[in-house]
């Protein structure tokens, strides 16, 4: 592979010189320009991206963590992301976290250490204290979906608590009163909202009912199916559903056509994230709408800001609410 | 930031022996590593991936190219490299492409230029040429979902004219003879492969259909429904249809249901990829399965295989085959 040094030799300049026009910087004469290009393409050179990032500290990069991308929800930020990482220049590195501390912890680490300039972080194994401690380590680094206190000003997050509130209230206005909740067994904070939320909203209305009409599963359309067979199981009667998000609906419905039990007839059931796959399930889902393409824009933004010290316009929202989107999958009883 | 002189001096040794701890040298001894550890720890020091990968001219990380990363499909495959990657140590980085020449060309420069140690490449815009060239010059480039006679041992690519002519076989086994074909308006390989499979089918059985039988869209749910409107639009005589992929037929039945157009019963229908959409839509799809999470396995394991240089095994699947998987939304008439 040929060198700097190849290329300065083949051009008849100096390796500064070569490495100015590599870097455009405004002191490369034009016949220098005309001559290093010529010279790198006759050798085939290639300017080396790490060598370039590690002088100036910066892999030109901007990083992402998610949770798992071949999830849909994950797969449109990542490609929010994408979208102001071009704008500005800049491409992406992911990293799999799978919303464990561990996996969380390297791939964290891998993107820092590959010097991303910017960094957008859905972590939800990290403590908060690790998290605060990587954002001062890393000033361009946003959380997304996360609310710490200390760091609140580089946090983007969703109201979970009301998007399962509005959910259940959802059902209640429309005559329900025996309402589950599927949940998912993943240990993070949007689980333990999106019940409280559920149970405020249930409270509120003066109806109580038994922990058995709470069922989990993995937060996908088998854990759905899974959840749903164990409240069926354990007869717990019902006529509306709470899931926590629309591919466990999903695997609710189906279990629910199975065992004949027509929706929204006789179980009117609300998803959460207004995903792709709501607008195509029979009867179309309605569900709960998580802004998540322009809440990860937002945060991608602010993290190229903060990593280049710009100043952050006062007022901007930090706390996204999510809203109801009505469509076929919930009937009036009572 | 700190930097190795300052561990060094913390630690009381020398650079390069800090440089052998970090790098995990068999030549640094035990009090050496416990030192710098501490040395390292105490000032917050980070090994810099980017000047390790200057030295050793690999990043560690594993390039992936995809055409859009918020499709589930491209989702799936990325997900099956990551699982590659991990597995031996690596991380990946991913460029999107969006199926169009420059895209593709700019992300696949980024990846090189990052020194990936492989590469797994899903290009529909690059010409055959352009691509051999790349592959000549990172010897751990390996092609998915395309076939290049000249590279063929570095092609990792699905029969996608097999794919549909199964799909169009299905149907008139079925006593279909008015058989459409909704497709992708990208102009890509896959798209000519799968039409001319339709037609093969249809020519095998001799069906003679006109070509406004044949209509196009964006491969994803709002493009089934563009197309299937123009099809309906256009008066078209179908009882059944074929589609690009699982999300057009999503679309389609959509538009179907909405005009009184019941499926199986008055119109059947047979996706392609088998993704989580299709068990999930009702009725449940009868499609092709595209096993791109096998396909990108084992891409991935060829490509860090061909990194370093490892012999291949002999007799490896290159091109894999699409089967048919039946569900609910083909009926029989006639």
């Amino acid at each position: 592979m040929a060198t700097i040094k190849d290329v300065a030799r083949e051009a008849g300049v100096s390796v500064a010189t070569v490495s100015r026009v590599i870097n455009q910087s405004p002191k490369a004469g034009k016949s220098s320009i005309e001559a290093v290009t010529k010279a790198m393409k006759k050798l085939g050179y290639r300017p080396n991206a790490t060598a370039r990032a590690l002088v100036s500290q910066s892999s030109n990069t901007v990083g992402v963590l998610v949770g798992d991308v071949s999830d849909p929800f994950f797969g449109t930020m990542v490609k929010a992301v994408d979208n102001v990482a071009r704008q500005n220049g800049k491409h992406i590195l992911i990293g799999h976290g799978y919303h464990n501390a561990q996996d969380e912890r390297q791939a964290l680490e891998l993107l820092i250490n590959n010097r991303c300039d910017a960094l957008v972080v859905h972590a939800k194994g990290l403590s908060d204290e690790e998290l605060c401690s990587y954002a001062q380590e890393v000033k361009g680094l946003v959380l997304i979906n996360r609310h710490i206190e200390q760091i609140a000003d580089r946090c983007i997050s969703l109201d979970n608590f009301k998007g399962a509130y509005l959910a259940t209230e959802f059902l209640i206005r429309h005559g329900h009163r025996h309402i589950a909740c599927i949940s998912s067994n993943h240990d993070i904070e949007d689980a333990d909202a999106r019940i409280q939320g559920y149970r405020a909203a249930l409270l509120a209305h003066d109806i109580h009912l038994p922990e058995t009409y709470i069922a989990r599963g993995t937060p996908d359309s088998e854990g759905g199916e899974a959840a749903m067979t164990e409240l069926l199981t354990k007869s717990v009667t019902m006529t509306g559903l709470v899931t926590y998000n629309d591919n466990m609906a999903a695997g609710v419905i189906s279990v629910a056509q199975e065992n004949g039990i027509p929706v929204p007839d006789k179980l009117s059931i609300v998803g959460f994230d207004d995903g792709l796959i709501a607008r195509y399930l029979s009867p179309r889902l309605t569900t709960i709408r998580y802004p998540i393409e322009m809440m990860a824009e937002h945060a991608a933004t602010l993290a190229l800001q903060l990593a280049k010290d710009a100043p952050q316009p006062a007022g901007a929202t930090m706390r996204f609410t999510p809203t109801v989107v009505r469509r076929d999958s919930v009937t009036r009883v009572g």
